[in-house]
């Protein structure tokens, strides 16, 4: 197959030509071809798809709010509608059996999914359960434990092997560096989250493999001239990688994100989404920084707000939920508008670094031969014309 | 007269030659010269003499602790020996009587000064009295006011025609706006300090002629990501000058600086000291962050540590106070040695932007042909070898 672009984003930069698709796998770039199956999207954009690092639910599914089969298999079809052709399933801090259910059920879908079930589940993050109580955010303060190996063993183990890509910790904890170095010997990346740590823990385990900040600004010390904390090591420390979650500008203030990319570059910050599939909600959940709680209501979800208004929502009904939390779309586009960023710079945030970051790079997140063909097509304005992934073009609508 | 240099620092680089002042003022670099009147640096480096544009005493004498007609001379006689060549000579926040005498003394200092006296009162900056309660830090609460016309103008009076060319105020405050317009029209520049303004302040009062931070981090609202404050508007307006007092580490830490040096560069920057001339105390005065106690005891002062150290030091003795608090010189070589600034980023930090910053750049803060012959002789790693101020060779030992 081959797709026709006058705007096709690879490492060395624009090229025009047919894209060659073959077997899942990105051939090279034709300027001629004699072929059948062209698909011409003449001035469209193809780039690589967005990977999220960071993906608890979104729309119809939740790993993390309902950890059934069901939930990662809607994940993965509602996701290609965002631009999101893989991604790492992310459990939060629950119980430790809880979480070994929600890692075995994501291992079978991953065992048998296929192009065709839509986007791609690279692996898991792993969000605590070895975190900071007083810096838990929505997080569950009673699962918040101690770094332990034998419970990371027992984690790992039901993710399946390799399928554990990263852990969120807080590296002040108790026995926190064996961790770290137990998983840097695995290959696994750690970030550093929800997280009471100073300056100093941070240069301290940065000499271990910790590779980053998890949603940035959020879940951590904040920063001070005297006490830098979290914060101002991720300001300071420019080979360190941040994520920031979704730029809706009510975590974090466009400027304060402004304030980090000037920082660091495009080079080494990662768009992530931190969606968790709020519609899908088991019990009453309050989320204090939207200031509105959300109750399952039958098949539906009622959003409660604290100024008196409802509304609800179908919960299976992906036109109904999907404005609920701000897609990975809709964040690159607030991204693009608030600090001006280009193509490049979105693919290096979106698709380059989070493959570089967890360590999929030789065969995700650009778009060179031999690489897996999960790309997508954008107008000049942002808007998703089409998804590919691995070849296979994806329901969006 | 001719200064022999093979590395004279001008704003086109370095030149090697001999520099001609002649009635204080630069003529020039000349390649050869028929001259009797040579003095021969040789590898010596001619750069700037240093502007500190906070001041408020230093070594034996304090315009703030002390306010005598002595004062200011003191601060100018001593001040040449750490490469300060001009300053603002700056008042801290005291009843507007006090400041009022203050002022008038400084006036008289400034009217019949001569080079030979010693560095240079080219102005005065005001902190305060118009600051936040709330951001104090040293200053006095009881005199912490609301802006008004008529006190400035009073004081501008006290201060003499064209005098005031600094003012740190704090914007939030009622009546800041037409303080600062006043100002404005007056080619008076204004910094934000001691101030518990938000982000959205800044961004108003910037319009209106505002152009940096008075020790940036220090007094002042500090960051938050959703609430940025008066240090995340230091941090995100690139245009707008940042001043940093004496670089010990004590009350900002390097690495915190270096954040802000990356994101501003040398360009936006000032290097000043705040220094006060400790030991010139007319009062017991405890300094919370050296944890220290600064008692007058006859012609000495004894200063008493919070761990039970006792000095006592003749204040009127050079030698003996002058490493009570960091220099201006010793501040430069902690920047050099933080950030590895090299000689064209400190003249830029130390001598070039504070000019602009205050109006003054048309003749000084740059060895240029018309500018006032103000310039320090320094060997590679910092040490002042000879002081000049206006032509004139300073007594620096």
């Amino acid at each position: 197959m081959f797709l026709y672009s006058e705007n096709i984003y690879t490492p060395e930069g624009f090229q025009k030509g047919y894209l060659n698709i073959h077997d899942g796998k990105i051939m090279g770039i034709f300027q001629e071809v004699d072929a059948e199956d062209v698909v011409d999207y003449a001035n469209g954009i193809i780039i690589p798809g967005f990977i999220d690092i960071h993906m608890h639910g979104w729309a119809t599914g939740s790993l993390w709010l309902n950890g059934n089969k069901e939930a990662v298999k809607n994940m993965s079809k509602d996701l290609v509608k965002v631009g999101v052709t893989s991604y790492l399933a992310t459990t939060g801090t629950d119980a430790v059996d809880t979480l070994k259910g929600q890692l075995e059920d994501t291992r079978k879908f991953i065992e048998n999914w296929e192009p065709t079930k839509g986007s791609q589940v690279i692996g898991v993050h792993l969000e605590g359960p070895f975190i900071n109580k007083e810096y838990k955010g929505m997080q569950k303060e009673e699962y918040c434990i101690d770094p332990s190996i034998e419970i990371t063993e027992s984690l790992l183990e039901s993710a399946g092997e390799g399928n554990v890509k990263l852990m969120t910790l807080a590296p002040e904890l108790p026995n926190a560096d064996r961790v770290i170095t137990y998983l840097h010997e695995k290959g696994i990346q750690v970030s550093i989250g929800h997280s009471a740590a100073e300056f100093e823990d941070i240069a301290r385990v940065k000499d271990l493999g910790v590779g980053g900040f998890t949603h940035t600004f959020s879940g951590m010390r904040g920063f001070h001239h005297r006490r830098l904390g979290v914060v101002g090591a991720a300001m300071y420390f420019e080979d360190m990688y941040a994520e920031f979650s979704k730029q809706t500008g009510m975590t974090v203030k466009p400027e304060a994100f402004a304030i980090v990319y000037r920082l660091k570059g495009p080079e080494k910050i990662i768009l992530s989404t931190d969606c968790t599939g709020l519609a899908q909600v088991k019990e009453p959940f309050y989320h204090y920084i939207r200031k509105c709680t959300f109750t399952p209501f039958g098949s539906d979800v009622k959003l409660i707000y604290d100024d008196g208004r409802e509304e609800i929502m179908d919960k299976n009904n992906y036109e109904q939920v999907k404005d609920i939390e701000l897609s990975y779309l809709g964040s690159v586009k607030n991204v693009v508008k608030n600090v001006k960023a280009s193509i490049r710079d979105i693919v290096k945030m979106a698709s380059e670094n989070p493959a570089k970051y967890i360590g999929i790079d030789h065969y995700k997140g650009s778009i060179e031969a031999g690489k897996d063909a999960d790309v997508i097509v954008i107008d000049d304005e942002w808007n998703l014309i089409d998804t590919y992934v691995k070849g296979v073009k994806q329901n969006i609508r």
